[in-house]
């Protein structure tokens, strides 16, 4: 069963009791159970409890053999593990449970979060950019993440070295999320441990992924669309040509959350990717007024939509390459299955110039999607 | 009699003898007469012979007492100096008259030319910036100037110190126009001499000003003017907030001209113009190429409009606030006369914001238009 095809339904009424919430997490710990296919399971079979009953029926049919479903003890131990880090189960229709993400078709099920959930009721941005920061790039993060602190809104980022590890520091006083790849309770990179705990004590801490999970390249994507999902606008601060910040632009754009970028010259490599990003239709940011007067509204989020009614209003206007990129994404993974293909097969078989395919194999590289291999051989990751 | 209000005239048939030439610079040279005014004399009047007779009384009746026409000591002193520079006089209507230019409402009836009228028939590229520009600004006027010359674009700029001259040196291989402040045989600054002397040989200077006049703040507005009415597209290379190049981009705009810039990142205020630039919707430039996909068209110009037919077109589409500038600019000046007023009460009397209206005073005093005096009085230039 495919995760893409399934996200017009309405979200499942949130767990009430204990053995419901255990059922929750066994459904979506059970194999090639994705937050679209969870959705679409609770529609079908209104409960957790059902859809588990329904689930090895339910693979069978779509071509997989000997399907099981997750053990009993698998959740044990991530609420054992959960409650051992004083970590707090967020269900998607929760009160808590924040708005803005709560309209991805596909937001998370559950969220783990160590520290404090108020946080998630205020109006939030994320600031993004590269591990291998400049000088200047931490010094922006840095005035970016205070200013915006200031001026009440909570900053976003995924804990990683450079931009995020500045942005956060920045905004502990004023309120800070960060979005972990791996379990809640797992912190990576490890140099970031201290950080984290800070986070955990005035901040917050969030991942939907089981407890103790170690992150792996796959994850990253995953976790981005979490970070752009909570926020209102996602301002990239500083990214190289073909950087995974790009990724996350790109998903931000696809959920139509702002994007907005801080330029560099044209001569420094590390601003690479942002000033594509503007060229591109990003919005400018010299400082946090430009953030602020980019968003749509100054207002609280907007209330639950219908998402089925969300499918059927027209998309939203064309962002020029970026969407184009996302087209062709899918065209590649369409293309490539687990058996190795010739990169220039591919390019022939897309009907595509090297120059336009080349930077969104990086991409997908990046995103532990396809495998390179010896020889110029491309193959899927399943 | 006001400049801006004839601007929906055809422009005059060129002159086609000696004395027909004569009288257009004597015409021209007169007190209070610009191009608008000069276009609308020659409309009225047929000849700018005929013109010269009526305008003693033309002036009486707009109010000015005692006004007496360019003397022809004047003209023939103009005339004799061009031969000595070996400077061609060219004429609005003339088969060489650059056509973009020949499309503004106040193109220069006449153009004194040093060096190859050939390179007005190419596509042309203005490129502008600071005079003290950085190592990475000069180096990126540099590399467009090659690449631009490279894909066949005449490059145009002033002549200043810093963006211009590294523009002009990089481009004088391909083609490359100084379009000059004051008399086109005037080298200002002089530390450009020898370039001005390269430009004659290899490229072509021009101005509309009389030969020999030393330029004055006031006449540099004017020049930029014919930059951008020359170039398909103007290029801010380098600029600081509230800086001239501004200003050219500004009147850039005015002529329906694209407008790009190089950004810079925001903690390095020398690219501070360029960044507010592409916030306001600006092209960002990363290479030549930006630039060229830019372009409206890559063919040469369209032919030469009945500027009747243009004034009734609908307006092109705003511009944001470079445009709202624009419009704040003419308010301003509609409330200053040479009699000193308080910047308070001026802003008082616009109801605007002293946010709102300080830069925009800085920009006039700049272009020469308003004095500032002690104690915060305005008062306007004429």
């Amino acid at each position: 069963m495919t995760e893409e095809q399934f996200s017009s339904y309405h979200p499942p009424l949130p767990p009430t009791t204990e053995e419901d919430r255990f059922s929750w997490l066994r459904l979506l710990r059970s194999r090639r159970v994705g937050p679209t296919t969870f959705r679409r399971l609770m529609h079908e079979h209104g409960t957790a409890q059902n859809a588990l009953v329904a689930l090895p029926e339910v693979a069978r049919a779509a071509g997989v053999e000997g399907y099981e479903i997750c053990p009993p003890g698998v959740v044990e131990a991530e609420l054992k593990a959960a409650k051992a880090a004083q970590a707090r189960l967020l269900c998607l229709g929760d009160n808590d449970y924040p708005l803005h993400l709560a309209e991805l078709s596909d937001a998370p099920p559950i969220l783990w979060l160590i520290g404090d959930p108020a946080l998630l009721r205020r109006p939030m941005i994320a600031l993004v950019g590269a591990r291998n920061a400049s000088s200047l790039g931490t010094r922006m993060a840095r005035a970016l993440a205070q200013e915006l602190g200031a001026a009440g809104f909570v900053v976003v980022s995924g804990l990683a070295r450079g931009i995020d590890t500045a942005a956060h520091l920045a905004a502990l006083p004023s309120g800070t999320i960060a979005v972990m790849a791996g379990g809640v309770d797992t912190i990576y990179p490890a140099e970031n441990t201290h950080l984290a705990g800070d986070i955990a004590r005035q901040g917050l801490r969030l991942s939907e992924q089981p407890m103790r999970l170690t992150p792996q390249a796959r994850h990253f994507p995953r976790r981005n669309r979490i970070i752009s999902g909570l926020a209102q606008a996602v301002v990239v601060v500083e990214a190289a040509a073909k950087s995974g910040s790009l990724i996350t632009a790109r998903d931000a754009l696809d959920q139509g959350r702002e994007v907005l970028a801080v330029p560099g010259h044209p001569f420094d490599a590390r601003a690479a990717g942002c000033n594509m990003l503007i060229r591109d239709g990003a919005h400018l940011v010299r400082n946090a007024e430009d953030v602020i007067v980019a968003l749509p509204a100054l207002t609280a989020p907007r209330s639950q939509p219908d998402l089925c009614d969300l499918m059927q209003q027209p998309a939203p206007p064309p962002k020029r390459s970026l969407r184009e990129t996302a087209a062709l994404h899918s065209l590649i993974l369409d293309r490539l299955g687990p058996s190795p293909v010739a990169e220039d097969q591919l390019i022939r078989d897309l009907a595509a110039s090297p120059g336009e395919v080349a930077p969104v194999l990086v991409d997908l590289e990046l995103e532990g999607r396809i495998n390179r291999q010896a020889g110029g051989l491309l193959s899927r990751v399943n």
